[in-house]
């Protein structure tokens, strides 16, 4: 039997296709949005979550109809949705249900992570809800961010749901923060001979994976187990579906993984507001200018409270608020995709 | 002005008027369900996640109704919930709700993190949601479980909701499972020179907590941070709103840690179900007795499947199910409470 198409393959389908190797981060804030938009929301359900929720479900569906045909994936943060309770929470699925429709490859921004028996419970974002006799997706995401603390047990499940449904989950390897030094940085001595790495994942393979190796940064080694855990999942075009979080804010440490891990697809957040310019991303790329997609939150979803000319933003008028929003983020957007044309 | 009294005192007054240190987990799954309401959910609202959440609801009702007089606390896991989508999270917030109701103090088991501008986000699960001119409580947590691998600005927006509000965080240190060893056992040389912690906690605190360290694993490391993210939230009872997850599977670690880390409460997943007996847990508590809550999740809550005699268990009849549960969860928790009086 064929297995299904994998995700990551079609997700780097689209980014040839579109010459976009781009993903807008859909993480609103209230400080985002239009005055007007707010107002008309305010006066419709009141200063009430579901205000904000409705706020966010319009302005997000404006930049997906305005970016759809330019950036290949959207990565909706499920934070800036779980701020606002279940009203938030419920915008944040109507977001991925909507960029999927529209054909987009949906990155749940969720970094889940937690032993084993709770970790299958997280993977349903992956594999659905079994309920009665019948599986529910009930979140649409076609790819979701997980954090490694646990070790295998806590990423066998997802690694499963990738298995089953063809999804990719992004492990967090290296993070975009001024603070991520303080643990991922730490200088590891060796894989102590307590390490039973455990599931499908072959002690042998551990082992071959770090003969020799000594004194890296914890960061690597988490590439390392990433490598174990994807490696039965590699699709067509040399990649895996179970890919790694690196932030474009380390760009020798992007170049270095790069290196070491050909078949591992990057995640690369902190482009733009973050501080890292498309320069900063060359060695994150193949040879062949692929392996990695990088996203802009910020720099395109708040592109229309730039002033050009560093004046207060002139807030839009009622009528034309999220026409303003769009044509804005679909600019920005395209810049974006420019910039990583010549970087790659 | 006098501070908001922290939560963490209160928990430990409600521990010590309980004369018991351990939390009922919530961690409801479709496998405990007695099968009469499972089926009048099902017959009410179809094969359908709403009928999940309405089961799980009144599953949980039945067990705070049972055991509010015998715990003081209990951590849904939101995961559990989380997997039937928006309407499982809607049966979460209302089991905070009931339970916060009754006096229970409230652990979201949410294992949250992410880099400082997003971990805000996720920290309106303590600080409340500003919408318009008010901040609202949507989620009824006196204290979540937070995951500490971005470090520093990762965890400061989580402790200045603490400071906020009064409320409490655990950070996971050293976790339950199996494969915790293979990232959380690592050993690290050194706090390197490029570790800069940032916010409030200065680095010369740092700098001595660790002087004269090396060779130790990355867990210690972690608790080491831990402690100076909680040095200024230090409560009346000698513990500070910043604590630990720290696993009931490894007893030896947590001796060495309640003996390095005196002002560090603990949450102690793993006993029972996962394999820990109360003689495990005697190194957790300090002299007094105190500094540690145990969870037990399905020891407790599913403790109406297990049969005395080893057969089958049999069903209850619809009229008395959620009785049933109710019962053989308050008996169980009487049982770990005394056994855990034994221990400390």
């Amino acid at each position: 039997m064929r297995e299904p198409m994998l995700g990551i393959d079609r997700l780097i389908d689209r980014i040839d296709a579109l010459d976009n190797p781009s993903v807008v981060g859909l993480d609103p804030s209230l400080s985002m949005m239009p005055e007007a938009l707010a107002r008309e929301m305010y006066a419709e359900y009141g200063e009430t979550p579901r205000a904000v929720a409705e706020m966010f479900f319009l302005y997000n569906r404006a930049i997906l109809d305005a970016v759809a045909d330019v950036v290949p994936a959207v990565k909706p943060q499920i934070a800036m949705y779980e701020r606002y309770g279940i009203d938030g929470l419920a915008a944040y699925v109507r977001t991925c249900e909507y960029a999927a429709d529209k054909g987009l490859y949906v990155i749940g921004d969720i970094k889940r992570g937690d032993i084993a028996s709770t970790a299958e419970a997280y993977a349903a974002h992956l594999a659905g809800a079994e309920i009665g006799s019948a599986r529910v997706d009930l979140w649409r995401e076609d790819a979701i961010t997980v954090n490694p603390y646990f070790g295998t047990d806590g990423i066998e499940p997802f690694a499963r749901a990738c298995r089953e449904t063809g999804k990719s989950v992004f492990v967090l390897v290296k993070t975009s923060n001024a603070s991520s030094a303080e643990l991922q940085d730490l200088e590891v001595e060796e894989v102590p001979a307590n390490v039973a790495l455990r599931g499908k994942s072959a002690m042998g393979d551990v082992a071959r994976a770090f003969a020799g190796l000594a004194n890296m940064p914890l960061y690597e080694q988490v590439a390392n187990y990433v490598e174990v855990w994807g490696n039965d999942l590699v699709g067509e075009r040399g990649y895996s579906a179970v890919g790694a979080v690196v932030g474009a804010t380390h760009p020798e440490v992007g170049r270095a993984l790069r290196r070491a891990h050909p078949r591992m697809f990057f995640l690369v957040p902190g482009y733009g507001a973050q501080g890292a310019s498309a320069r900063d991303l060359a060695g994150f790329f193949d040879a062949g200018g692929r392996g990695c997609i990088v996203n802009s939150s910020r720099g395109v979803i708040a592109a229309w409270q730039r002033s050009v000319d560093g004046e207060t933003v002139t807030q839009p008028d009622a009528g034309r608020a999220l026409d303003t929003v769009a044509a804005a983020a679909r600019g920005a957007a395209q810049a974006m995709a420019a910039a990583l044309r010549q970087a790659r």
